[in-house]
């Protein structure tokens, strides 16, 4: 496998295909030699230039480079695009070129890929797709509550609300300062369609936010269900889930600061936190309207995402033991 | 009229009786003689010390008092209170051996009056009362909304997520610096219940959240009406609510920062935004739901409140001749 | 006079024009009929088009144009220009082809004209000048108090760690969100050159940051005097310059955001603090070091500098009576 | 070893203790049952309760106690007091009661220990001392500096503006939001003060100032020296240091939040970053004036610091030994 695009979410793509003992991780291709670039060279990625023009650059960063990435395409056997949003696209020809199947990431329009890709709702739908994409950090994590709902009880109607982190902690150039922006201004918001090219029937109206903090997103979630519950099953039903964290009362964790610091306390690489962290004492019912908070950790979640569409591409694993090996080998599930 | 609390709310309250042709400010309690106390000065308020004790901290600062706060309780006709939460109910004992009547702020619980006060929704329950709240910034913003929609479609349920500014742009030593908190945790919030205030047949379920911002808080806003409609119609609705500005498309205002500048840069006093605030291009309408975004400026968006309470309670005027009057001397309406 | 560049400086420059009894301001050039237009010409000033092509964008908007800039700049007999930074080099030509003097911002590198400019430093500087550059809100802050130290005691060097908002309140695109940048990283940085446009010979080593706020820059000031002094004197001295504020310790003001209510408290347009605020509490002496903090508001300081200028190039009051008048005008000096 | 006081401080103080050979961790007190109870026990460490009162907490929260913080203190042969500032001063009365030797963080007046200790600057200090104060993470960073620019050079002045972060990353009830804080106003700070305690005989003045980031404190650092100097030669001579990371230009970090990206993509447990981070590039000579920027990451610099203490006080090792070991033990060194 080759990765192209070795950023926050490429970096940790990478690592997650070399965690896995039915993958082997051929090489990375990076832009530039900066600190990515040494912590790759480090872990031993063989590493290859994206745009070739900039080769010498590597070279007088006393970067080692194995090659360009024409090279990388050619030779591996799937390549996750990690590539900023819109690059993807244009790196398709190139992968088509070398008849390289590839998965890009959910930055890209969903026409990029023959097909979207959470794999909890729709793991089998990849089977055997050349182009798959892997949706956004947030319509996974939409993905991952509406599938267990939508199979236990039958989903209405969703609303969502998703209060977005301005830009990554590494992003220092991206904003507001001190402002609550409604992004898309536009309602219903572009997310839902997102979420549909999961659940094509799906009722689903989203409204997107942007504010100054770097950590999480925080989601905001209404699901109308066919059935009456109660908050206490629906509960059960999400700790039921692996790749969903229901955050106890007790453990005082008020916010996306202390769940951060949670994963860093618990060893994980990089403080990743790849499950939805559902507040449990916001769930709530009323009737058949379910409310409850989470908080998505956009640089991690969609990671187990890229590992299992790979699988199902190939179609080595079936649904459920691509997620348990997957879980497994990285650490999931707290 | 006395005004008892001298803060962000207070001193907005005192300038706009101060502006009422049939209102007069005998004065404002102080509790400390900093940079507010020295505008109160040269505005001419008579400064009362709210705690006796410090009295001597006035004149040291060369700061002239009237008198101390019984005093003002005693010669005042109505006081408003707008001391921080929970001291206001602590107040009232005051205002009760004067035999004063009083108007309390959002702060305080429900029962610290005999009812809770909106403007547009229930200007007529607070007649002939001796103890009225002025809800809540948040639930004056909504309330403002659920009127004209309630009274043109009726209002089946109300669904709305409040991104909460973390502090007022003077208060320092609020947080979070770099956080989305889900706040409270619990769903539905107490917000909600606090529009039943005002509503006290409505459906309603809140969720609450608090962001590293100061400006405004905003609004995701969800209404299930009991009639289709389309999002013209409930725009041309809003546009003509005094107190409603429905943001144009071409104004290039995307966020509350960009709505602070257009209210300074129109001269607004304090640069005071009294109006709730919809992004016309966000009213989006799907069946019977209907979306909107709007932003709530939490300083000043109480101030007309205030002062339409006051005719309520001795029934000077009717509901719109007050907010009327109110609308004018202010400057409000855009 | 006409304004080029109808932005944050613009607007303010515009308005201070607009309020000296010797000036008269002709017309603002606008690229986008935004809600800065609105209030433009709610103001009354004629509107031409910065960018001929957008022209039909205003009346689509309903805003009457009177022209387009060409128009403005040979009608005027000053262009004072507030285009972003790095176009107002660009529009020099189109001053010069229509003999019409101009003033530039400090955005524009110190070659864009004939001299840089601080009122209170260097007034006499720009005498007979058709091409003159009011210095930076930082160097302007800087420039005012080192001229006094320098008349008073002679200033043997300036070390001065300027902590820089990163971006005005509506520029919400602009981070950092949750970071303290050293910018540039490069000591010393470009602003003790810039100084030194100001005060040739002084000896200056500046470090310049910036960090997640909107308000005001902070400057962490120390100079090195020539003699010997004690921190009353110069609190003395700085008290009495008409346009620095030197807080007194009762007020209460601990930060940028007190600062501002303040200013809006007492009713400044768009809550403008056109004075550098000096701490009184902080200027400390230890031998011939003084040490200060101050606070600069980026958006407001270059505002009577921008007056003066104008009264220098055409050499119609001499320093003091046109600072005077200024000060006046504008409501300058706490 | 036992650790009272298990958060930011205390937990990476225990895996440091874990991680020497030469020492045992016996326990740590904590007072709530919290997440960080959770991985505590995750790691073995035995737990005692804190505060008395509230070991029912812990058994309902399904965390097992080894007993009371009496008992801990009793057993260790030194205990390391992480509590927050002020509380370990209270407890230096419960070590002496049973004649354990103690060490105290920063946040503790200087008086609290017979010394105040770092380790490359003064580790003789605290041989055989039975108190000690590990200085807090600014004055540890500023030491680290100190040290060996006064050793190679001589230094005539220190003069530091210190910009620090606004509060830990889960310490979301902490501001400023949206401000700059000089903090203290005071100038010269208690910061300098504080360094003394290391370097008695230093000239140095200090400058506080507080802004909304979590991530690394940033200090603008000027050192007048004795010499004249290079910036070749002090870049290495601070590349010779093992605590200093020198950061090359063509890593592309240019803040803290990339330098926190950095540690964590290297693999260090929770992201720390022991070593004070300073930009080569910023490193700035004129004359015998050096600048510089670093980036203090103050959760994690004192980490090192207490474990040498540890072998300082029972005077085990040299100290050139000690250090060699924690580095190696912990990581420390890029
Ligand atoms: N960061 C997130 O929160 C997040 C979450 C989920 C999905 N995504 C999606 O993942 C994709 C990557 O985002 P990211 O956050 O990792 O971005 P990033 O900017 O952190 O990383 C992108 C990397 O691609 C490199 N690059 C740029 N042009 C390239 C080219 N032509 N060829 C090869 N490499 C090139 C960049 O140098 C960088 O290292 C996007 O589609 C994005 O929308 C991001
Ligand atoms: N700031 C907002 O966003 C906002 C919006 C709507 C409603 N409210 C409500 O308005 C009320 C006032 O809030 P605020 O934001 O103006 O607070 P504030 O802290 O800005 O002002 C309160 C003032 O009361 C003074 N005070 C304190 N104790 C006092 C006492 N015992 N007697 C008299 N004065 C005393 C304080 O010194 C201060 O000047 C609260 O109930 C609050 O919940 C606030
Ligand atoms: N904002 C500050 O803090 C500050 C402080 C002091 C000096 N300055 C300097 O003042 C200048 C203006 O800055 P600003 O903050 O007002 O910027 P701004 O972006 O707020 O305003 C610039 C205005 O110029 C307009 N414009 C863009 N291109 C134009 C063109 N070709 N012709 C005419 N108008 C055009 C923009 O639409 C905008 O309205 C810059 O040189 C800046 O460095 C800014
Ligand atoms: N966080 C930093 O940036 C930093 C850096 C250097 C030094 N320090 C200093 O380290 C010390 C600890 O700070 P911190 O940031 O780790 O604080 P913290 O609040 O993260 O941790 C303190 C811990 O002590 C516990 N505690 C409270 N009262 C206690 C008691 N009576 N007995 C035992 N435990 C008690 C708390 O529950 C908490 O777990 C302070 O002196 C601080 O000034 C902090």
């Amino acid at each position: 496998m080759g990765v192209n695009g070795y950023g926050t979410i490429g970096k940790r793509v990478a690592d997650a295909i070399n965690a896995q003992p039915d993958m082997e991780l051929i090489g990375v291709a990076k832009t530039q030699p900066n600190f990515e670039a040494h912590t790759a060279g480090e872990r031993g990625y063989p590493m290859y230039a994206a745009i070739p023009e900039r080769s010498p650059l590597f070279s007088e960063a006393g970067v080692d480079l194995a090659g360009e990435v024409d090279e990388l395409v050619a030779k591996a056997d799937v390549i996750v695009d990690c590539t900023p949003s819109g690059i993807g696209a244009e790196n398709r020809e190139l992968y088509e070129t070398h008849h390289t199947p590839a998965i890009f990431q959910g930055g890209e329009d969903a026409d990029v890929a023959d097909v979207s890709f959470n794999a909890r709702a729709n793991f089998d739908a990849a089977r055997d797709a050349d182009y798959v994409r892997v949706v956004s950090c947030n319509t996974t994590g939409l993905s991952r509550i509406i599938a267990p709902l939508e199979a236990e009880y039958g989903v209405e109607k969703v609303r969502a609300t998703l209060v977005r982190r301005g830009g990554d902690p590494g992003q220092n150039s991206r904003g507001p300062i001190n402002d609550i922006l409604p992004n898309p201004i536009k309602i219903p918001s572009h997310h839902g369609p997102d979420v549909k090219t999961i659940f094509p029937d799906l009722e689903i109206d989203t409204l997107g936010l942007k504010v100054p903090a770097t950590l999480m997103h925080v989601h905001a979630l209404n699901v109308t269900l066919e059935d009456d519950v109660t908050g206490a099953h629906v509960r059960q039903l999400l700790e039921g889930e692996n790749r969903v964290y229901v955050i106890p009362e007790g453990m005082g964790i008020d916010g996306a600061g202390k769940l951060m610091d949670f994963a860093l306390d618990a060893g994980r690489p990089r403080g990743d936190m790849w499950e939805n962290c559902v507040w449990g004492e916001s769930i709530g019912v009323n009737g058949r309207d379910l409310y409850l908070f989470q908080a998505i950790h956009q640089q991690s979640d969609v990671i187990p995402e890229n590992v299992d569409a790979i699988r199902a591409m190939f179609d080595v694993e079936d649904q459920q033991t691509s997620m348990e090996l997957t879980d497994q080998t990285l650490g999931i599930g707290i």
